[in-house]
């Protein structure tokens, strides 16, 4: 293959790449609603030990797995702000209403993603 | 969907991001294999601002611009590590030879990605 089929190629994985960043993204704010309704919060350490391994069990190289979770790092950092944007404009919009969002969310739910880091 | 089934579909996609990420590594390799046969340096800011611009142009949402850019300075990141690696290893195998490897590599080329950042 040529320089420039090799850049096409990685383009187009590129494109692919955004996605599915964006599914998971859309994944993520749903499970972010979630979270308003049944107080769970934002940060669980234990979940986030479950996406390492689940993506190090997935690798095949080349990559290592080393270098594989510094790139997981970073989006599951992205994807933890996004939710936790969200549930902020949520719980904004629940104060500012008084009454409670449609889709039974409960207003008394929110203080509890202050436990998120 | 419930918070399981959420976590369900994170998880497959986060098994087909390992592979994609694995796809365009194997590529990012051959890219430094042509590297080394054509003194091209790792580092070129033009081809990363044309990859940056693809990825934005690709992005249909949730993620923002700019938060898709972060994850994608760590892919960047991690991928020229790996070509930088592998470039490494093959100007060391050219050397230790002192004649020329495999496939017409010319050991002339090697000092050219002393360039890199």
């Amino acid at each position: 293959m040529t320089l420039e089929e090799l850049r096409a190629q990685i383009d187009a994985l590129d494109r692919q790449l955004v996605e599915l960043l964006s599914e998971r993204a859309r994944a993520a704010l749903m499970i972010g609603h979630l979270k308003v309704k049944t107080s769970l919060p934002v940060y669980e350490p234990a979940r986030e030990k479950v996406i390492y391994q689940n993506v190090r069990a997935a690798n095949k190289g080349p990559l290592p797995d080393i270098e594989l979770t510094l790139i997981y790092e970073r989006i599951i950092d992205v994807m933890r702000a996004l939710q936790r944007n969200e549930l902020a404009s949520e719980r904004a919009a629940l104060k500012g209403q008084g009454t409670g969002a449609p889709d039974g969310d409960t207003p008394g739910s929110a203080p509890e993603i202050r436990k998120e880091k």
